[in-house]
């Protein structure tokens, strides 16, 4: 049997696909053995280096209608809770600075999954720094010293380093999954990538 | 048992995703008892509308080198032959209106089938004339008398009527199929689109 290989999985608080994969990506690799690499970071630098000053789904109006309607039957497709967000996309800067730090912790998945509920089932505006800490101390976490961690500029270097990887490698859209140096984007081809990593 | 709906099937013969769905729809609609109504189409002028002067694949160099990486595998995992087009997109107006006419008629699935496999699985120029008759030759039909139907004044204008009907339901991409007034865009929501007929 083959050895597999971990999946890196990079996702962005305020994209609504990435909601879908963040809340199946665990039980989907844990059900193939396949170890994710948590790689939380920011669409809007990559959208920007299109020359696009918002997302795709807000800038095409015919395609931005249709997700919302998807987003319903997707949500119901895999048992999620669905709430079209009233702001979008949401920027949380903060929260994807503490995923950041979680994601080199046990508890980055679950609190990646707490920030995508609040944004995508309970329409709560994640770029609320208190919010953010209310997570944190809600799963026992040290909040205080995480949130003032995720401010520190060592951190802000790494998430800019993060977007300027991210850009490198040419990811254009979120969720997008890495095995090795082959790409699937989108939650769509969640499924694919997980039996491409575990079938190695 | 509730009575199946019928799927409305939008394709362009110049869209890979198209290729994908126009290969899988019959067999897939027959299995759940749904009937399919084919909807050849152009979406060169909905691109234009949009201002774009070509295919988003083309006008977005990173999503459009990484179609054709997942272009390979969804050919593996659906079990039909690609290779990439040399030229992309291609335009087959005429075989588009073959097509208008084949779909009131018992063989336009069929030719639409071969007009993707040459596309897509053997990279032909699909907008050659007597590559179109050629085709309709091979089926056994009447193909001089097709091809000149297919260049009648009337046919151009239901070419042009369906292309506004596309456009007017809102229409933004292909492949793209409508349950009633329920729109699934893409070939990765093709099954949900049975389902849905089958089901309602």
């Amino acid at each position: 049997m083959s050895t597999p290989t971990p999946i890196e999985f990079w996702y962005d608080f305020g994209s609504n696909y990435s909601y879908l994969a963040v809340m199946r990506i665990e039980a989907l690799a844990t059900a193939h053995g396949v170890p994710v690499v948590w790689r939380p970071f920011l669409l809007g630098p990559i959208f920007k280096s299109f020359g696009w000053d918002n997302s795709p789904f807000v800038l095409q109006k015919e395609k931005g209608e249709y997700v919302w309607k998807d987003m319903v039957r997707e949500g119901a497709k895999y048992g999620l809770p669905f709430r079209r967000p009233t702001t979008f996309p949401r920027t949380a800067v903060q929260a994807t600075r503490v995923a950041l730090l979680g994601s080199q912790a046990s508890w980055g998945a679950e609190f990646s999954r707490r920030i995508m509920l609040l944004n995508f089932a309970l329409d709560q505006d994640i770029g609320n720094d208190a919010l953010v800490g209310a997570v944190l101390k809600d799963m026992g976490l040290p909040h205080e010293a995480l949130m003032a961690a995720a401010r520190a500029d060592e951190v802000k270097v790494r998430l800019r380093d993060q977007v300027a990887h991210a850009h490198r490698i040419g990811i254009f859209g979120a969720p997008t999954c890495f095995v090795g140096t082959e790409m699937f984007w989108g939650n769509d081809r969640l499924d694919d990538a997980v039996k491409f990593a575990a079938g190695r």
